[in-house]
């Protein structure tokens, strides 16, 4: 089959550069292994399996995702060793235990004890153990319990105490670094969370425990810091793609954002100084946008339409990749312009 | 089998109240009827066959579309007379042919001359004609050529002069409606578009043309003035569901809204007086949401955790339904809180 340009595509269409979700992924690989920590990388971006082999290297075993639905569509595909990171729901504890019976390592992640008490309500079958990772808030202050409390090590206590049921790890998600600017500054973050999360396991081996530690945001990925290699894993997700918040925040250039959104002009306005293109919601930078049509205008001066003639390409890149890709129910892979095939991603919970 | 309650589902949930969504749009087809309007809904807010079959009357026929893989999805199930109310893609022109060829009644609107050029170049078979709405902007500054603009008028005669080619109507989307508060204003913007369309329609009876003419949105067809019975259809969408918005603009009340989204509480965080919420970017009204986190603040003094146990239910009113919908791969539909069954709707472009 003759492969097509990027202009065959209708729009609006998500376009993937497979040659930069390759080097992305790569050089993430190889950050670690100079780090000597091992890599776990995150699903909820693309939530495609051809993505997922990149970023895995092709070993299909260790990653995280951050909905049932991405579990089971990368268990259903031959992938294994999988981390379910989101505070255990408590209406999917039946769906966990189906899961953590099927494959040789599904693990989960929880913050309240009320979370365990459900799992000593479903011991799993063969003997086999629930593998659980504490979820611990090092400063982000989303979910996970405050590392300078009391519960957070009563807690630990509890799962190791609890019959069926392993601490496999504490897990740290230092979504704090996205408000960082410059590599100084996620640097500064990667530190401290690391820092907290180191004191939290020598209070933990203090009181007889010991499991494995893992934090992650791509900022903090991207930019490492030395003591990251003292912890066990790290587990980014969005520097597959990257996108121009990343590149505000100093994770990655411009040029290395790896996902871009399609769009044709299909209005001239020039009675508002406007072009109108074919691409709603998206996330992305533009004047305004309705459902499916965007408004778009120069930043001074008349617009020359004859630049823009209508049905002419635009290329927007994702302000967040993540918010983006979900809106698009197929991304188009291309090489140096050529398209190669679709990527299909699980959607919903 | 025995129908489940609404607390069977996992979460985050899109449920769709039947009766509402009936009692929506059986008002609208009443209310066309006594104005003595065609209606012509708009299926770009559920995008499910189910609710196409209850806004049509169960006639399946006389609909509007946003996108073509909404048309090709209705096409494909037996509906017809379908008008794709989208500034015509120049990428899109032989998907339109095939579809224009393939249905009894097809279509389309443009506002460009190029795009009428287009049509030139792709007659259809067996002596069909391209039938095409002129999109006309009556102050709602989106897409469509300007009423005032003597280039409306032109385009006209072109479509008209153009062999292949039938001007079948006059289409503005007075989504300017949108910025109002309350009848009054609701009913001003209504005034103005009928007024300027029909001026418009009285403009082209003037240079020998006539057909049909369209408004909509679904507050001035919620609230629609006397004169809006002179035109020939109107194709508001909103309405089966509705949203929070529509209720602030006062298009229907908060009662009245028949989408949710059912969500349950994933996290107690009392260092932060917050609860977290496994709802995510869903276009609510909430504190802070991030891919598949909210967080939930009481509007003043400290949160009571007791009342909000882990896993305990809480439903959303979307601020923006159409937003909402776009989410969710499935919608959960309910009678008097039983589950009756799934609406799926169609995605992409």
């Amino acid at each position: 089959m003759k492969e097509k340009p990027l202009s065959s595509l209708c729009t609006p269409a998500l376009v993937v550069d497979v040659d930069k979700v390759k080097r992305n992924a790569l050089r993430m690989i190889e950050r670690c292994q100079n780090l000597g920590v091992q890599l776990r990388p995150h699903m909820k971006t693309h939530k495609t399996l051809e993505c997922a082999d990149i970023m895995t290297g092709g070993s299909r075993r260790c990653i995280v995702v951050s909905t049932l639905a991405e579990a089971c569509f990368y268990a259903d595909h031959g992938f294994d060793d999988i981390l379910y990171a989101y505070s255990l729901p408590l209406d999917k504890v039946e769906r966990c235990a189906d899961l953590s019976e099927r494959l040789d390592l599904f693990q989960i992640l929880l913050d309240h004890p009320q979370a365990l008490d459900e799992l000593k309500k479903r011991p799993l079958r063969d003997g086999r153990l629930w593998h659980v990772w504490l979820k611990l808030d090092c400063g982000n202050g989303r979910a996970g319990v405050l590392h300078s409390q009391p519960e957070a090590i009563s807690l630990a206590q509890a799962i190791v105490g609890t019959k069926g049921v392993e601490l496999t790890g504490v897990y740290a998600h230092c979504g704090n670094s996205y408000n960082c600017r410059g590599v100084e500054q996620i640097q500064a973050v990667a530190q401290e969370t690391t820092d907290l999360t180191l004191q939290f396991m020598e209070k933990l081996k203090a009181s007889g425990i010991t499991c494995k530690s893992s934090i992650g945001s791509t900022p903090s990925c991207s930019h490492p810091v030395k003591d990251m290699g003292k912890l066990s894993e790290v587990h980014p997700g969005n520097y597959g793609f990257y996108d121009v918040q990343q590149s505000v925040i100093g994770s990655c250039t411009l040029e290395e954002v790896a996902v871009k959104v399609l769009t044709r002009v299909i209005g001239h306005c020039p009675h508002r100084n406007q072009l109108l293109i074919d691409c709603g919601w998206c996330g992305l930078r533009l004047l305004s946008m309705t459902q499916e049509h965007g408004r778009v205008e120069p930043i001074s001066g008349p617009l020359d339409y004859s630049k823009f003639p209508l049905g002419s390409l635009l290329t927007l890149i994702p302000y967040h990749s993540c918010a983006t890709a979900v809106m698009h129910p197929v991304y188009h892979v291309h090489s140096e312009g050529r398209l190669l095939g679709k990527w299909i991603p699980t959607r919903g919970w």
